[in-house]
């Protein structure tokens, strides 16, 4: 199976890199060449554009930005992946994205993939750039359970709990859940911690009371202890986490679905990007969740 | 050491059948007194009044329902804990309030016991009634060290994670971190599942690939599958966690400090309590989260 990977940024370039360790060979394509220079060292070959690595393709991986992104790489008439596939005989060949995207355009790459023959899953993940390196991604797979299990010794490399959720665009939805969680879970983290260090505790002592309780989450056992070491470092980027609450909260819109904490962590983190916090890690939450109006002041 | 309990409702009356199971002496007073017979077949011994139960302990512990209730068992003059302590030589005996309740009337507490003589600590629990019958509470005390320590058999007996968190009120600001941390985690449950169910999700697939990562919870883990069984039973009452947050809100305003969240889950709470829900367990919150106007519709 020759593999085609688009998208070689933190996650993009770990996956293949433990692709390529695996022994299977990927052509790849990036936005900036140079995030790819040690991929190629590995033994990746480079295409010019996401249609040139579908044209030498079975399967295309995709994990960029944005939705737009996605968009453009898979659908562009011009540039992009279906487009190769055409070129060379798409029946049967894949295409998998793997950012977090719009449920959506999910279904909509799906439909205008299936009137070429070409299998389209949606295959978000979660586990951050340590999952990507050790392989130990939650991926949350949608589309059909046939094309999912084609792929299982991708699969097998890449993740450690590998779901198929249902149709195009239920790995997307599940992954507008995780992101859902998260959000309460680092408002209460935050705030818990602001409060604490507000009264005066001992937040080592009491993360010791209260971090394997009922209160206990992967945010706190986690992040907490970043926090209070002054560690706003991104393990996973405001500015991307904004990108994802908008996206699960259209989609709630769409479904007529009201969710107020996750509306009300939007407005904050999207205070805290206007505030030039795109790009500190979500846990900078505790920076600026003191007031609405003046998200930075801390 | 002659042990006086006060409040032998769900929580404290697993505790006092710990402590007689262990071989101690109880003195126990209940407002309800059917609420102590099972204790008094145990062996624990009736007394008429928080007063007359202290005038017979060197250390009394009260459980009750709210801080009015702490107040009126500890402070008041005729009938009260102290008043008791009085009456038989106050010097070196303990008293321990065990509800969650205010940082600011457990210090208020710790002055007037010391006034006479009399230690005190705050020492609120988690870990509900499951934590309550078998000793795996988390305990979370303030006031002196001193006093913490001469009551280790007695911790030993009643909890697993036993923390002393410093001066009066540090337990109860502790549990107020704990209280915080719980409702944006189940703003965060609540709202996901939700979503999951609306988008027509596989809600046992669902969890199976993010309970175990970066979105996890105890709250998810606990109660997202009571959720997804139509289990609205009390593990935690809402109107009790809605007296919590208050407090919580107080305190954070008396120290200038903002939590959007928590007022956020307060107030969809307390919607929930105001249209019959009071009783239910917190995870109910599921069932009201579709709108801030209408929380009991769904």
């Amino acid at each position: 199976m020759r593999i085609g990977w688009i998208g070689t940024g933190i996650m993009g370039g770990a996956m293949v890199a433990r692709l390529l360790a695996a022994g299977h060979t990927c052509v790849v394509f990036s936005r900036t060449k140079g995030r790819a220079e040690n991929l190629l060292a590995a033994g990746a070959v480079w295409a010019d554009s996401p249609r040139r690595v579908a044209e030498a393709c079975d399967v295309v991986f995709t994990m960029v930005g944005f939705p737009t992104d996605v968009e453009e790489v898979i659908l562009n008439p011009e540039t992009g992946v279906l487009r190769g596939f055409q070129e060379t005989g798409a029946a049967g060949k894949m295409v998998v994205d793997m950012t977090t995207s719009r449920p959506s355009l999910a279904k909509r790459i799906f439909e205008a993939a299936a009137k070429i023959g070409v299998s389209s899953l949606d295959a978000p993940v979660s586990g951050g750039d340590v999952g990507a390196k050790n392989g130990t991604l939650s991926i949350m797979v949608g589309g059909t359970h046939e094309t999912f299990e084609k792929l299982a010794d991708v699969w097998e490399i890449l993740g450690k709990t590998v779901q198929f959720q249902g149709a195009a665009g239920a790995g997307q939805h599940t992954k507008m859940v995780n992101q859902i969680l998260i959000a309460g879970n680092m408002m209460g983290v935050c705030e818990a911690l602001r409060y604490a260090k507000k009264a005066g505790l001992d937040t080592d002592t009491v993360l010791a009371s209260v971090a394997t309780g009922a209160a206990g989450s992967w945010s706190l056992s986690h992040l907490g202890p970043r926090i209070l070491n002054g560690d706003f470092a991104p393990g996973f980027r405001i500015r991307h986490f904004v990108k994802d609450l908008r996206i699960a909260l259209e989609e709630a819109d769409a479904m007529e679905l009201d969710l107020p904490g996750t509306t009300l962590a939007k407005r904050l983190y999207e205070l805290l990007q206007d505030s030039g916090h795109g790009d500190d890690g979500t846990q900078a939450l505790y920076l600026g969740v003191t007031s609405t109006e003046s998200p930075a002041r801390a």
